[in-house]
């Protein structure tokens, strides 16, 4: 079968604007195997067989569209198709896409690489379904393993092991080098004035839930001196892990809330909050975790209340291959491009963490702003992004 | 057919204690129309009918069995059946068990009323199911019509209006005074050394919805300088408001809060809070609900947030009939009983505003908790307080 002519980026961005967006908001609802997210999965089989490139797909939902050029050991690039709940349209698209773009790139240059190159789509990479981030890269590199992943439930019920056979995986066994091509989630590259920058290193990060317990009574008749309520106290936290977050350079969020009973008019007898804490070292997380703690515990003892702190996940800090970036962003014509730390986490960081030489190469976003339909990135930019990445592979394919 | 004998206090307390408790929390969901609250009606009917009483119902769910003694307009008791989300026993039930065996209690002393005696169930007090507190005694005395209850949603969307069949309700035409027993949700009478009290006022009390409006980002790697949070905004909010109540002496309760999107790696992009706030007089609340609004409104423009203060429902101070509360509670033999006020809405309130003399005995709670699981009386209180309704009624259908 005569493969159609292929998208430019452009074109290849329009399609995919329209898939799993709302109508209401203007986010995108992309959770992995829903329609949305198959619809674009095969959106990408149908871009890389147009590009006759060789599918390879694993039973966890990971899928490597391979241009079997030269031979060795490949070099793959690419991201992940998925996205948070009500998230934005660059987070994950904008590698997948540049990385097909790349690959029209290099031919028109004329560049034959001496190894070969893959675009991935790694699998629930947000978590925003199945509730661990990164999911099916850490299938594939082995970090995570098939026992521990196929009883993780989604919010109505469903086993990730009922939507994929599951089991090992082998994409990666070919792999010598990852680069993933990503939006940037701040705005350093606007501070810098540079539209690309490749990255250092990802922050480490934790998520720690805090159960703030009280005693449940009648807003309206118990006395504000005889109430023992965990609103106060969950609220004083939320307060102090901004300001430590602030004075440390770091970052700490509240963003989840569950109160009980929830009612209006009862003060309540818990009150459970998601803290979400990233610094630039490990011992910096730990010390702002630890100085959470210790206002939360101070001001329970104040309130009466108690608070029960749990971590449910701790990354500790991935630093890319210092060598690779330095290669990678080395000798161009405008300059070298910025090498810059992100305190969000990647398929690359997984990638890396296995032992696999990992990069990031990051497009200018002007507001900083994602996790949100307001993230944007400008045309130019991506269009720059585009033809770093393909500089990149040609430079890592010689 | 032979009417079974009616049970004693005890024994209808023993009787109602596992219908809708929770099995983990203890506590009791008793919404208006579940099958819980429909067992109390049923067991409700059965008791009336086991005494001899006439049932009345309306088509809004209101119910009077009466005592068809004497002659003239009637003396109405009773309260509700209906619990919070997780409350306790003895809000509402009390007062409709006491009421059953009041009307033992004055057969027993062979008391002949001069006119009639109703006991009442209203439906909905708590507000739990319809979001409106005392729905059922408001339709009754006419202060809301059915026009505007009838579209009232739950939190599934099923209108009031497809559980009732509705309309205008005739209950209350033959009713001159109206008497209501509640267990005490404060510690008045415990500070007082009294079983029972009788109620002087109704605090002015208002739920208001306060609207923080931000900006969604990744928790991650948005600086702290550059988000619009309005978690801070929330938090400081709750803060304040306890602050501004406790310097007051006043009651204002942060008890409900909901995030959008509520996700643990997301800056939230809303999140709304309910304030519940009540206070001595009419000009009291509107000051605290003033100098709450004037501190988010400042934090607010700290934090580069909005924040939209809506009215869900004001009520002003309701007081009882003074004339009629110094009758209950003058020359008894241990003493006058103590005349307090009370911070809790009620039936008796409803009615009391719309015209019919109304009066409310409390009986002491040892702990003063309500709206909770750890709701209590003891036994030989609950018993006091028995007496002392049959003792009123007793003066009053003389």
């Amino acid at each position: 079968m005569e493969p159609t002519v292929p998208d430019d980026f452009e074109r290849m961005w329009a399609a995919l604007a329209p898939v799993g967006r709302s109508a209401s908001s203007g986010g995108y609802f992309r959770q992995p195997f829903t329609t949305a997210e198959r619809e674009l999965d095969a959106w990408f089989t149908e871009q890389a067989e147009a590009r006759g490139l060789r599918v390879e797909r694993d039973e966890i939902g990971n899928v490597v569209a391979w241009w079997d050029a030269g031979h060795g050991p490949g070099v793959l690039t690419g991201s992940h198709l998925d996205s948070v709940l009500d998230g934005g349209a660059y987070d994950g698209p904008l590698g997948v896409v540049s990385a097909l773009a790349a690959v029209d790139a290099l031919r028109e240059r004329g560049v034959v690489p001496a190894r070969p190159i893959g675009v991935a789509t790694f699998v629930e990479e947000e978590g925003s379904r199945f509730g661990i981030a990164c999911l099916g890269s850490r299938l594939a590199s082995g970090s995570t393993s098939w026992d521990d992943a196929r009883e993780l439930r989604d919010r109505e019920g469903i086993a990730f092991g009922d939507v994929v056979a599951g089991g090992s995986s082998a994409l990666l066994a070919g792999v010598a080098t990852y680069v993933e091509l990503h939006v940037e989630q701040g705005r350093d590259l606007v501070d810098r004035g540079a539209a690309v920058g490749v990255g250092s290193e990802i922050w480490p990060h934790g998520r720690y839930r805090l159960d703030f317990a009280g005693e449940a009574n009648h807003a309206g008749t118990t006395r504000m001196e005889d109430r023992v309520d965990p609103m106060l106290t969950y609220a004083m936290t939320a307060l102090a892990a901004n300001k430590q977050a602030r004075l440390a350079g770091q970052r700490a969020t509240f963003g989840r809330v569950e109160v009980t009973p929830n009612g209006t008019n009862a003060v309540p007898s818990r009150v459970t909050g998601w803290l979400d804490a990233r610094c630039a070292t490990d011992a910096a997380l730990a010390e702002l975790v630890g100085a959470i703690s210790r206002q939360a515990t101070e001001r329970a003892e104040r309130d009466g209340t108690t608070v029960e702190i749990t971590p449910e996940s701790v990354s500790v800090s991935v630093a890319f291959d210092p060598e690779l970036a330095a290669t990678i962003a080395a000798d161009h014509a405008g300059g070298d491009w910025p090498i810059i730390p992100t305190a969000a986490g990647h398929d690359a960081g997984i990638l890396s963490a296995a032992g696999i030489p990992t990069a990031m190469l990051f497009v200018r976003n002007p507001t900083g702003v994602s996790h949100s339909p307001a993230e944007h990135a400008e045309m130019p930019d991506c269009l720059a992004g585009v033809a770093a990445l393909a500089d990149t592979l040609e430079r890592l394919t010689r």
